[in-house]
């Protein structure tokens, strides 16, 4: 990190500066710049607080040079990690073939959910998702079925041979999650749930980290890093939109984060339309240019019956509408040299 | 809710959209207008999903009318709720009085958490802050003391007489902290940790729910509304900056919520200006603008050497400071007809 | 439009409402509810001020159902809108055709513009982009060569047979670069500079109109219908990214905007990924992603040696790159039915 | 500036980085840490385009130090600037005097302005508002009185003897305005706007700079730069509310600027909380936390019969609440150790 001093500080402010580093075992560097001095500081500061700096008289600020995430880093693993979700067909993310995740927002009873899993199937999708636990903003609505959704999930899971991605919203639904499910989804209102993220890391089964409303691309790596860290490498990062000014969607979904994630990690990243817009129509474009951008996966929300869906139906596509926008993804996937 | 129909749609999608609110059990009432027609829903419709009419057919939009929550509405209880907190000397925020909530922001060890408690108390402080579980962003950073930070708050108490505010992380840790603590924190964090809304509701004592970084009004009030309806009417709102373009401070501070909140809801709110803003040389000119805005009561960290805390030292006041920034806040309380 | 009221409103407010309804030529409708009461109001009040009904005692809000644009709407125009550039080779935008726009920030000197106008042209392109007034956040930085650099760019016309794009930041300058350029671009920081909008909508030449940093999508179709109705029916929209707490790019390019334009409006939309995200690494990944979600045009920085170029090196493309790049997206366009 | 090389760079990048520092007449340290190497720059990088370096192979990225401001920054100016603003009661901004400017949105006919410029008067105001230009964003709505308005206002500052503050749109209503105005307000969308700010900083006018909806810091300070380096010291700097996420407010009016502003420049600040909320409720509050907050003036809307106002009637106070409001201010002035 660098600690910029402020314009007139004194000597003995830089002096501080300097023995504060040394405590923290690191080196420092003292240059004199004609307007400022700055106290460049060497070594591995990435567990050192940087706010113990920036309380020090006369510093201004601290810029952190190191990325604060090391074993998500693409610099540590500099292949692209492909991972395995299960299943009977042996679907992954990460490598050549784009994923496609699709399924209900949420499980609503056994038999839609069995019909919407083999259209799905049929449409050439590689992996089954449904909620069964639900996390509701409103505390009157909807909140899934529990463990008997993870049932009919596991169901369709033999009837189909796709690999189920569902929901793990606490700390005390792990075990019981990761008993029926392939893939452990942390949702986005839990990105920052560290005793969940350290939860899921202790499992065996693949993690899809949603990104968090307002996260920054360094939160979202660290905590792909928590569940790494804690024992698990098989992190799919999703992004599925950001809270903006934007008012003709429900979130803002930022595909710049496509490459930037394919630059500074090596886990695999699948973009979520649905959640990242808010509005069904705009769907299908989102897919293309997710895997356009360079995604390694797409998750879609398809209902048959949107104005009946329990949640979500403005956001889902019919199973024709899903199978539609799959031939396209296709396309544009053959385009930038991949293929579903 | 109001049905908002695009233009051109057709007499068979209006009446589709009337068949669709009658079987949610509400009156439909269909106004045709000269370039929209749109149908108004008449009835309690909190409970329902809009996005079920978002998704027919024709359908443009949906316009909520009734606010989401309702038992923290000022509505359904027109006098502000004052909430005591517990302690020796009879704390409560939502009166008159301003609540000054000050302490480190994670107990490092006993002894230097007693020297800040009383340091706060001989301030004039109402509570001691001081935290025993951290969430950090960061997996290697300092993640607090557990238990034994609960004990030496608890002891902090007994000593001070202050009430101990501290945060809880997950639900399997809420019967501890009820257990040592006067009152339970939700982090920013955590406020869309519906699990532990659940948990802390189903405790008999006062929660500090702060706002998350992206949250909206409504959002923040449905989150009191799961604590609330779980059995746990004491609630005290606290915000702490939303994540915006801004680059000088680390959240920006949203005070106008001071006066919507009391506007919407009966629930006292206080303000934290230490996360609100990440800068220990903004937090007195904030603490003086939340009082003067109607706030309740102001949370800020206290450390003895910000430069050697181990965590947001940068944002902390050292003894003195806080001691300075309690005579201005008391100042601009009696101006506003308040006092602490 | 539709006025909610306050719970426990009056009837007098109610009725003082429907008397500013009245006063507005507008047509009033009063509806009941079970908790509260609206006046939805009837006719076209695009040109009404919802504010005045806002203010009035025990209003609530007031939520607009008609779009506020008018003649940039679908709905008055329902063909999608062509529009030809000029130059030799007859390019236009909105057709099938995808339309590159390349060139540099700014026009440095002329043998530097001819030399890339060259490369972008072989390259495919087909219109020409270059600064020769360029808003600058710093006084002290490069500011353009003024009509030196329209000169400049008025050769390269001449020499390639692209037509020449550029930007007219103040309504003095409307006419000197109405003289040699092809098409207008207004910048996004005069978005809302509506002197300028009326300026260049006087003018017979397209004008291409960027997006306001955090500007709505009804601004941004306001700010188009500004210079339609002002007598010029040549507008191209571009989307170049919008404000956002995102920190790994300089804006955050909302690709969702496209598909959105594309049912509210008939105008064609253009997107700019160089300025949409700061960074050459990731312009063809976006360049791919915007057309895979539908836009009609690319505009893209190009330089010979970006590391001295005068502005915005770090975002430009090689002539090299470019060339690459362009191929990309020509397949992206055949994936999704349209070419280059 | 600080370089910060990539990890795995060549000493070849490296090299070419020190030799494009030494082409800008900078001084460059290069520095070797255990993951990165930095290349520290030395000297005043103020006026270089560090996106130059950027665009540098093996560059990561390249971090300012020095502000880019510098006329307009405390270092240049240690002492506050006091702004003389016109009219016969000496009023100033800067002092340790509250300026209160007041006065409806936009100048409607003469008999009103005059009412509510005295009323104004009398509740204790300093300074009269008015808008005969008005920035519609919505081309269909009342656009002001032009010159017409220009002159009831001067007619108002002889009646009243309270100096005027007015904007100017565009660069070629400067002089115009600058004819009857005694300080020119650059609206926020406007403050992007170069040639304009150039234009008023020709003048000898006091300028009055809204803040724009997306701007940062730096840009804020940057456009007072601009005008003051064209030979007009006299900026006050508005905050006039930023674009956000939330939607109980039109803006988010984010006070810890005022701090910031006063410790990194000369200038003084008023806040205007009629447009940073919206919401005419919220403008009491909003206008004790600016001056609780160490705000030096507020400029605040005021309209007769606000129902009625042609623009902005839901956040205009009327003359009674005004004169509360002027009250509640004075006693907060009092408690930070001001007056009005």
């Amino acid at each position: 990190m660098i600690v910029v001093m402020r314009e007139g500080c004194t000597p003995q402010q830089v002096e501080a500066v300097v023995q504060a580093v040394r405590e923290m075992n690191l080196k420092d560097h003292v240059i004199v710049g004609t307007e400022r001095t700055v106290v460049a500081v060497i070594g591995d500061d990435r567990f050192k607080d940087r706010c113990a700096l920036e309380s020090l008289p006369g510093v201004d600020r601290v810029v952190p040079i190191l990325a604060p995430y090391k074993i998500a880093s693409r610099q540590t693993h500099p292949e692209p990690s492909v991972i395995a979700l299960g299943g009977r067909y042996g679907a992954t993310v990460g490598g050549p073939r784009i994923c496609m995740i699709a399924g209900p927002c949420s499980v609503e009873d056994r038999s839609r959910l069995l019909e919407v899993a083999h259209a799905v199937k049929e449409a050439g999708a590689h992996a089954l998702r449904g909620g069964a636990f639900k996390p509701r903003t409103n505390p009157y609505e909807f909140q899934g079925l529990g463990e008997k959704g993870l049932e009919i999930l596991a169901e369709a899971r033999e009837r189909t041979g796709l690999p189920v991605v569902t929901e793990v919203m606490s700390i005390d639904q792990v075990l019981l999650v990761a008993k029926y499910a392939d893939v452990l989804q942390i949702g986005a209102r839990n990105m920052h749930n560290f005793n969940l993220l350290l939860g899921v890391g202790k499992t065996n089964k693949p993690v899809l980290l949603k990104r968090g409303f307002s996260a920054t691309l360094n939160e979202f790596l660290l905590a792909a890093e928590y569940i790494i860290q804690a024992g698990n490498p098989d992190v799919i990062l999703c992004e599925r939109g950001i809270r903006t000014h934007e008012d003709y969607v429900r979130n803002t979904l930022p595909l710049a984060i496509v490459p930037a994630i394919k630059r500074e990690s090596h886990l695999p990243i699948v973009v979520d339309p649905a959640h990242g817009t808010g509005h069904a129509y705009m769907v299908p474009a989102m897919c293309r240019a997710a895997v356009a951008a360079g995604a390694d996966g797409i998750m879609v929300e398809v209902h048959q019956d949107p104005a009946h869906a329990l949640t979500d139906g403005a956001q889902s596509l019919t199973p024709e509408a899903f199978a539609r926008t799959i031939q396209e993804v296709a396309a544009v996937a053959r385009a930038v040299g991949r293929e579903l």
